[in-house]
């Protein structure tokens, strides 16, 4: 199944994606948020309203962050083995490590598909980094490596827009990680069970066309399960926590020139199995 | 004006604290959240309470998180001269910067004024920080230094709870700084109008009755108003945001032999004309 969160005019309303457009749960079933339906281990459910009329087209609705109100937006820096080479070679202080390297986004940093990702005036080198979102189902914490893969609700595309002026103010990358509606998330969750191996997807980055960032997520450092684990020691997490699991190497403050986004150009994320979530960049 | 947020028994209650205990603004005023008097900008309407009878003896109401549900808690590392020295001599990667240092923790990281502060079984380095707690009134974007004390709400006592030992597993400090339940904030939010300069105050960590802190919040490297001017730069500050402005030298890791909190530990932090905050620590 395809769950999405949109804008009804009246609110974030929940929404099943099927062959002929959107069945509103909202509507029809009372679901008054994806993250709630997660909790409420309600989400098998909803595959009863897979043959209900649409309620609107799927071009037609607006759509919001995929969760828009997650407890938790978890991150993992340099996670896949060219990224990290090329952050070394850029200079920059990493090296491989024992454990992931975690940070946080709060949720006001994330916008949905088809929303504009905003390069504030004062940010000069807004960057992509497609990744792909874990979202948390069964809560809990110290999580088995072994146990991980049976906690999570689904999957999305994750655009971990990244000021790069900003992010390397100090030591610690949060601001640049941080400014508002920089990010992108969705357009849908995929239910995990439509994805049996999260190790096995390729992942890219489109920027006006032109491929940027071409990988597949088995050369990740630390594994979706691995990375479920650690933050259980730390967190407890909570259905509807969003873990972004890293980008591969190709990001814009690599290359040679530099590339960053700019107001008018248009930035896809594709995931095999997932989807693809299109931004484009307005200047605000 | 100390205002406060207390466990009633049927949820959050914010109460007002007068000579007599406390004064029940969700029973008396239809108050339902800190956050919300101060985004309703009502904060100043409560001194017509101050004279009512009150509902609770200080001593036996249940505290919460002075804010149990800001948007963003914004830390700021090393914002100290002396705290900066000393991770400097101990090796750590730090130095002067032209910027303050920015990171992350979430709410659920945070317990009330004589709740338990939880060391986990797998954190054998658990450390305190003094740091007082700005509490954002105004919110706002691109806000000039200037104008960002006339942002403030109130101040409350911050401990900026860290375990060490996750700290450094990676350049990013976020997991030691996320631990669930391993800071404290409160007991109350003094209002701004009895702090009229936030750079004037004696802060000090007691722990055991030993104190192991102590400095004056004049020292410190980036003032409250430059902390909020930048902040304000990369998120929009909401009503109710929170941020702790940074700790002084003294802290357990640096001292010879190292000292971490352990269970049956009493933490208190005191800052001069806001309050004193008290934790025990728990295994948990």
């Amino acid at each position: 199944m395809k769950l999405i969160t949109f804008d009804a005019g009246d609110g974030a309303h929940v929404g099943l994606v099927t062959d002929a457009g959107v069945v509103d749960l909202t509507q029809h079933a009372g679901v008054t948020s994806l993250r709630g339906l997660i909790a409420d281990g309600k989400v098998a459910d909803m595959a009863a309203h897979g043959n209900a009329a649409a309620d609107h087209e799927l071009d037609d609705v607006t759509f919001l962050p995929v969760i828009p109100d997650p407890e938790h937006i978890w991150c993992v820096g340099v996670n896949y083995m060219d990224h990290l080479q090329e952050a070394i070679d850029a200079g920059l202080p990493r090296s491989k490590s024992e454990f992931p390297m975690i940070f946080g986004r709060y949720a006001d940093t994330m916008v949905g598909h088809k929303q504009n990702l905003m390069k504030a005036p004062i940010v000069h080198k807004l960057d992509y980094e497609c990744e792909l979102a874990v979202i948390i189902g069964k809560g809990g914490r110290y999580i088995a490596k072994e146990d991980a893969l049976s906690h999570i609700a689904g999957y999305s595309c994750f655009n971990e827009g990244s000021a790069r002026d900003w992010q390397y103010h100090t030591a610690q990358v949060v601001p640049g990680k941080n400014f508002a509606k920089t990010g992108g998330f969705g357009p849908w969750m995929v239910t995990a069970d439509e994805i049996p191996d999260p190790q096995v997807l390729d992942i890219s980055t489109v920027l006006n066309g032109q491929t940027m960032q071409s990988a597949n997520t088995k050369d990740m450092i630390f594994d979706v399960a691995t990375v479920i684990s650690y933050v259980s020691n730390i967190s407890e997490l909570q259905p509807g926590d969003v873990i972004a699991s890293g980008t591969p190497s190709g990001v814009g403050q690599s290359r040679e020139p530099q590339v960053f986004m700019q107001p008018g150009d248009t930035c896809e994320i594709h995931i095999e199995n997932v989807g693809v979530l299109v931004n484009e960049i307005a200047e605000g």
